[in-house]
């Protein structure tokens, strides 16, 4: 079986929306890519940091989906990474309340030594020096490098995150962090020139409106699925770069025209992660269910005209 | 050929964009539909009303795409409709700087005899009792009548629209008219209240966002191409009905998998009209264009997923 190194948060949020609130529950960029990435064949592990208040159940629902946690370090004494937000009425945008660094402050990456060959690697949300940390510690060149980031490290880190950036093949941003990081408000040309800092490859998640998918000339482009309501959006960008990253490191086949298959993966993954608060609905899920919505993404998008 | 009758607005329209401001230009609903739907293998017949300022020229340009304008009435000493309107930054909101409806006022279209039994009947945006009107002159029920409106007439005419809603088989709408028209949010569940008010067939238009079709448990969904830079979005709307409705005439199948193939048409139409200022670039598209952009679009949303 393939390998998928993942690096990212490991954390509790606090989340409101329209149609309630939660305590502290399980979150994490790590968190979410690793329980969508499960639902492939293949070995992953996790690059990550809690404190000694983060409970065993929810390391036992990790170790359950299969996710290696020999390199989520525990410190002792020490707290979580700590996130709230409230969600605005159309879900689109939020405020974030509370972030609470914790144990995330002076966090140093230490890759399994099982993993420093993995054929891919996921760099989830995290300080763009974690991500490089992760990079500088790979024994053998991954078939792929994937990096997720935001525009808080557009702000405050941005040459360290430029020089990562330029170490990986595809990078997954939201609209408004590629506009920000290119300077350019046309999707077409922020990829062209996000595409000039390195990544061959850019993904720029539009939410609601779906994901576009850019290399050279060539676009493709996955829809979100229409739901009848969506419940929480948190997580859903990194079940998204989970779906993709786990697609591509079962099928070992990083083509454009094989990147399509893992945009509309990640996607169907997604679409399931904002039905339930938090990570509520990506434990529950089965994986017939992920065929089934496969199914309706297909008729959501192809048609038949000949030319 | 099979028969397509047009009902919307000839129009002047004065425009802003970030990129320029236009004099009176040609515009309208009608006008924007006629063109899109010349580019199908069918009969069109524009059902409108202008002043005697409605130069020559403009009348040529209809009738040069064998649009048949005999039931386009020409009230001497009146003037023509003018819209006046200043878009954005984004250019996905604007504001209407003018209106002056001059003979729209109180128009009462009349439609041609040999029209009368026309297969598709495309009501364009205009009030609802002029389409009423129309759909109460057919001689022989249509096989599709599609309808496009505006949330003016929601504001100041709801009863009649509700009334004319009834008696089509599709409804095109964007996202905030639809949650209007229904009063939900979510797209989904005011796809559904809307076929409850009549249409089997529900078009919902998000723009750059590409469209939704929506038919009982349905959905298929064309985004729109993305492109370096969107010009001008004047026509958008109507340039995308019109492909829809022409290519239904043309095709004589208003099967939901048709249907399909008929937003795509119509998403590729659009995403012409908005590469320059007013009707500009529908004048100067050749049918090759469109061939090739459609190829375009297969390679935007097509994927090879076995399951």
């Amino acid at each position: 079986m393939n390998k998928l190194l993942i690096v990212g948060t490991v954390a509790f949020d606090a989340i409101e929306t329209p149609f309630g609130k939660t305590d502290k529950i399980l979150g994490g960029a790590a968190t979410y890519i690793g329980l969508s990435a499960s639902f492939f064949n293949l070995q992953s592990a996790i690059v990550s940091v809690v404190g000694d208040d983060f409970p065993q159940e929810y390391l036992d629902l990790l170790t359950d989906r299969n996710i290696d946690i020999s390199g989520l370090e525990v410190v002792k004494g020490g707290k979580t990474f700590f996130w709230s937000g409230r969600y605005h009425n159309d879900l689109n945008s939020r405020d974030t309340l509370d972030t609470q660094l914790n144990v995330l402050a002076d966090f140093q990456p230490k890759v399994p030594e099982n993993y420093k060959n993995s054929d891919v690697v996921m760099l989830g949300n995290l300080h763009p020096l974690v991500q490089s940390g992760v990079l500088d510690q790979m024994t053998t060149k991954p078939k792929l490098v994937v990096l997720d980031t935001m525009n808080f490290w557009m702000d405050c880190a941005l040459p360290e995150l430029l020089e990562v950036i330029k170490r990986v093949d595809v990078i997954t941003i939201n609209d408004e962090e590629a506009r920000q990081l290119s300077g350019e408000y046309s999707l077409v040309k922020a990829a062209a020139k996000i595409q000039e800092m390195g990544p061959k490859y850019v993904v720029i998640k539009k939410g609601e409106h779906g994901a576009l998918l850019f290399n050279k000339g060539n676009v493709f482009f996955a829809p979100a699925l229409p739901l009848e309501e969506v419940f929480d959006p948190t997580g859903a960008g990194d079940t998204f770069a989970g779906g993709f990253a786990g697609f591509i490191t079962q099928s070992e086949n990083v083509s454009f025209e094989n990147m399509k298959n893992a945009i509309i993966y990640g996607s169907n993954l997604a679409s399931f992660c904002v039905e339930k608060f938090g990570t509520e609905r990506m434990v529950s899920l089965e994986k017939d269910e992920v065929v089934s919505r496969l199914k309706q993404f297909k008729s959501l998008t192809q048609f038949d005209i000949e030319l």
